[in-house]
């Protein structure tokens, strides 16, 4: 290594702070700056319409002279799911392991954007060096295979970065997280450490991926007689390899339904992260050609996600498999906070059909891949930070990871729990926010990036409420007088049928509020001064009429 | 008791079942119906708009000259909170406890319905006489005071409705649930059992409220410098008294914010359900007078409500308490499915302005109201019914509680697990299911009752998702030529000021369109066939143009 000396770092938060998702952390060091992860999220109930959400991305693009690359953790959609909407606009070499790779490389052929793009493998262990930085990549687990903690090596000391992570020292494939190099880090020094807050209102460790394995196996004990179904997570390499291990030790046959489910299974394999015994899988379509004691079904919509192959087998809409009273649905997940009532329609509908459901409440078939406080000590611990900066959490999860750090020994003054945006600043022996850059969340919908905003959401919401009226009224240009009696339309607010009476009091009292407005408007801008009036005066007698305030659009159209 | 002989009794469930709220249960026995509970609930997600939903009770009017009465449980709104609609439509008397008929009151006075509304009060432990049933009010415990289970004593022998209830053998004020009582009706025989189906799922036993004691004490040693604000439900009176207790245990005042905790307040304390300290009540006006640590403040808002006390604290917004580093807030609550994220908003900002905040994945601060499996099977032990109906739960609770009753011993051909609208009757010693009667969900929207109905629903999401788009065309009667180029006007489908050159696309698309098909319609009804047929061009137009489809109303007039 040779590195230039450097006065100061600079870490900017993009994402991932505040609002969890849409990971995406700046590293500066001298001229340079990278990136770690670039990721989306899901829009909340107050973007009705919204795809995606990504981080502003506009100070990387600004500055993208001095941009060199992305580095990606693992391969989940809140650490990589921004990446194509920054390709299109800067190309930079893109680091990640092999898995996270055939992932992003998945991802970059929807968009028609896999042949220009770099994407360099990088194995953990392995240190990529660049100008003013080193980055080392450092096995961890999690609840996707080849997941890395990111050491950045920099003139003035190490920033790592733990990624999302647990300690598993029992998984289903792969070493332990590589705790002896975390652990050589902080013997060397470790300048300023980032690291997850997920659970850290979770006491105690997250449980081993082992111990799902161990409650499948019980469950296919007890449903010997049955069909079986287990929805999960498609990304989690190690829980499908679980449920096909399992499956193929009670001489069952596995299916595979969803696309996203199809896709991780096929490049799993091909990239070795999965073992796939010979002859254990089958084609969906024949499932109903064995007996049901002979069947594993593995599936997506474990969060309940409309149109997710468990949720039209449960709502009788699927091609090949239909429910019934010999059927057990294991869903091997926990519910994303805001995804509740959903999976409790599912669940509800396979009762319905005569299936036995069981989940995490029920049993242990589902463990968290984020690392509680236990964890989250145990690497204060061994790397002994400088500085701590908590990412990847809600502001209280933020402060709570502060107030862990500080319980751990490290002074409240070298924590910065900050928010997206914010310019933190390690210099002369101190840690601090010196600034901020353009930061926020950019809107995806439909081929449109960033052209939905808050007027636009505060629009749609408004409409969703009580729905719209439209008025329409012509008038003669020189006489001012109505050329036809106003049209009046409408949309989500009443049935127009049933209520005939409501429309015709709203058609005669548009006609009314016209005819007397007509004279009296200012005749300058005549056609907005009706508009405006008409507006107002409908909005206040169908608020009498009905207490609801539906949108209300005038069209005043004056023929000459 | 001189009850004529009966054949049969019907059961029929109008709210309550698969999905929970809006409990309403009929019971006819002869030619008498009464009705058991009165509630509404609260709109799903896919139900934009909607302020309350309701029952479906046109089966009851069509039957009022056989209506009797209605028989209230408890005062939550899930059980009172239809009462108004009904009696707009139907004036019989209303049965209930103290308390009960305090918060009914109340709620009539709303609707201006107090005057005429017959509201009849009944100790626990009294029965009410009718024709054919004679109605005992048996004491239980839940999250609310004066609590009952309704025993419907027929010729035929006994239903047992338990409401909701919890055993809790140390409640904050007045008796435990009376065990005695039901096991004596046990002994006389029990024919048919309905319970509440909530915490079917949860092992053991619900906490006593006396836990709940016992944590805000150890909450108030610790902050003891601090001030503390607690919210919970208003309805929860045991819980406000053990607040106000401690409170004056610790010599702190104790003010109230929220307009249902200060009604709340007042009827339990004006009918003797509270007992409140001398001198410990003050004005929230005043709390800003008193040093911190001698206040606390008992607030509405534990659901993270939109406008609720506690969210205007947490955004800066209340008019007197301003949040700062040394409050600290309890959460004495559960969020309810649906509001984890609203809970969650509240509680980050309630960290960003310094505030501790505790809630019951913390501490001990809340219990549920609701039996859990022990008690439950309790009940089954001592009641030991002939016939069981499991009610208030989603279809998988109303299975899982038949499951449990079948391991308590009741034949699998003795329970029904129903759903609204299921006429179950009981006769010649069978129970079954032997018809349906109308029901289903009314939508109340503003003043409107049931106009509001799945089309306009879905009208209503279709709005929200890509907003809607109006193109306007105006025609020359006799030549069909355009009088004018064509408005287009949009809300919530992108920034129209930003987006100039899609909209002048549109523009020229819809010109051009009209231009094109005005020749080309179908004369006998021309301006339909130009509205069809711009809509259709212009849905494609604007989808392949933004892979969007916001609704698109097109508006075609001809002037002559």
């Amino acid at each position: 290594m040779h590195l230039k000396k450097i006065e100061r770092i600079r870490i900017i938060p993009l994402g991932g702070l505040s609002e969890i998702g849409k990971n995406l952390t700046l590293v500066e060091c001298g001229k340079d700056i990278i990136a770690l992860d670039c990721g989306m999220s899901f829009p909340d109930d107050d973007m009705p319409g919204v795809d995606y959400v990504i981080p502003d991305m506009q100070y990387i693009v600004k500055n993208k002279d001095r941009f060199r690359a992305i580095f990606i953790t693992h391969g989940h959609e809140d650490h990589i799911g921004a990446i194509p909407y920054l390709l299109k606009q800067i190309n930079v070499p893109i680091y990640g392991t092999k898995m996270t790779l055939g992932i992003i490389y998945n991802k970059l052929k929807e968009f028609k954007l896999e042949k220009d793009a770099e994407l360099i493998e990088v194995p953990a262990g392995a240190t990529v060096e660049l100008d003013c930085m080193n980055v080392e990549f450092i096995h961890v687990n999690h609840s996707i295979a080849d997941a890395v903690a990111l050491a950045i090596h920099t003139p003035m000391g190490t920033i790592l970065d733990m990624g999302d992570f647990k300690i598993d020292s029992t998984p289903i494939q792969g070493e332990m997280i590589d705790l002896a190099r975390l652990g050589e880090l902080g013997k060397e020094g470790v300048l300023c450490l980032l690291m997850e807050s997920t659970n850290v209102e979770r006491p105690g460790y997250a449980m081993s991926e082992a111990k799902v394995h161990g409650s499948l196996e019980n469950i296919f004990l007890k449903a010997a007689e049955k069909r079986i179904i287990v929805a999960t997570f498609a990304s989690n390499v190690h829980r499908v390899q679980s449920i096909i291990d399992t499956a193929s030790k009670f001489g069952r046959k596995v299916a595979v339904s969803g696309r996203s489910m199809i896709t991780v299974l096929e490049v799993a394999s091909q990239l070795g992260y999965m073992n796939i015994p010979q002859n254990v899988l089958i084609d969906i379509d024949l499932v109903n050609q064995l007996p049901p004691e002979k069947v594993v079904i593995i599936t997506t919509g474990s969060q309940g996600e409309p149109m997710s192959a468990l949720y039209r087998m449960a709502y009788s809409d699927h091609k090949v498999v239909e429910i019934n009273n010999n059927d057990l649905v294991v869903i091997s997940a926990t519910a994303i906070p805001g995804n509740e009532k959903m999976v409790n329609k599912v669940v509800n509908e396979l009762f319905k059909s005569g299936a036995e459901v069981v989940n995490d409440a029920i049993s242990e078939v589902h463990v968290s891949g984020h690392a509680c406080q236990e964890e989250l000590k145990q690497i204060f611990a061994l790397v002994q930070p400088q500085f701590f900066i908590p990412v990847h959490g809600e502001y209280r999860h933020l402060k709570k990871h502060s107030l862990l750090a500080q319980s751990m020994g490290i002074p409240e003054k070298n924590i910065v729990v900050a928010d997206i945006g914010n310019i933190i600043e390690i210099m002369g022996g101190k840690i601090g926010i010196v600034g901020t850059v353009p930061s926020g969340r950019v809107l995806i919908d439909g081929s449109g990036i960033g052209d939905v905003g808050n007027i636009v959401l505060k629009d749609r919401m408004n409409l969703s409420q009580d729905g719209i009226i439209i008025a329409v009224a012509l008038f003669d240009g020189e006489t001012k007088n109505l050329l036809a009696e106003p049209e009046i339309i409408s949309r989500g607010f009443v049935y127009a049928k049933e209520n005939e009476e409501l429309f015709a009091a709203i058609k005669r009292f548009t006609e009314e509020t016209v005819v007397n407005e007509a004279g009296r408007a200012n005749p300058l801008d005549w056609e907005y001064a009706m508009k405006t009036s008409l507006r107002e005066a409908l909005t206040k007698f169908v608020f009498d009429a009905t207490k609801r305030r539906p949108m209300i659009l005038t069209v005043v159209k004056t023929i000459y």
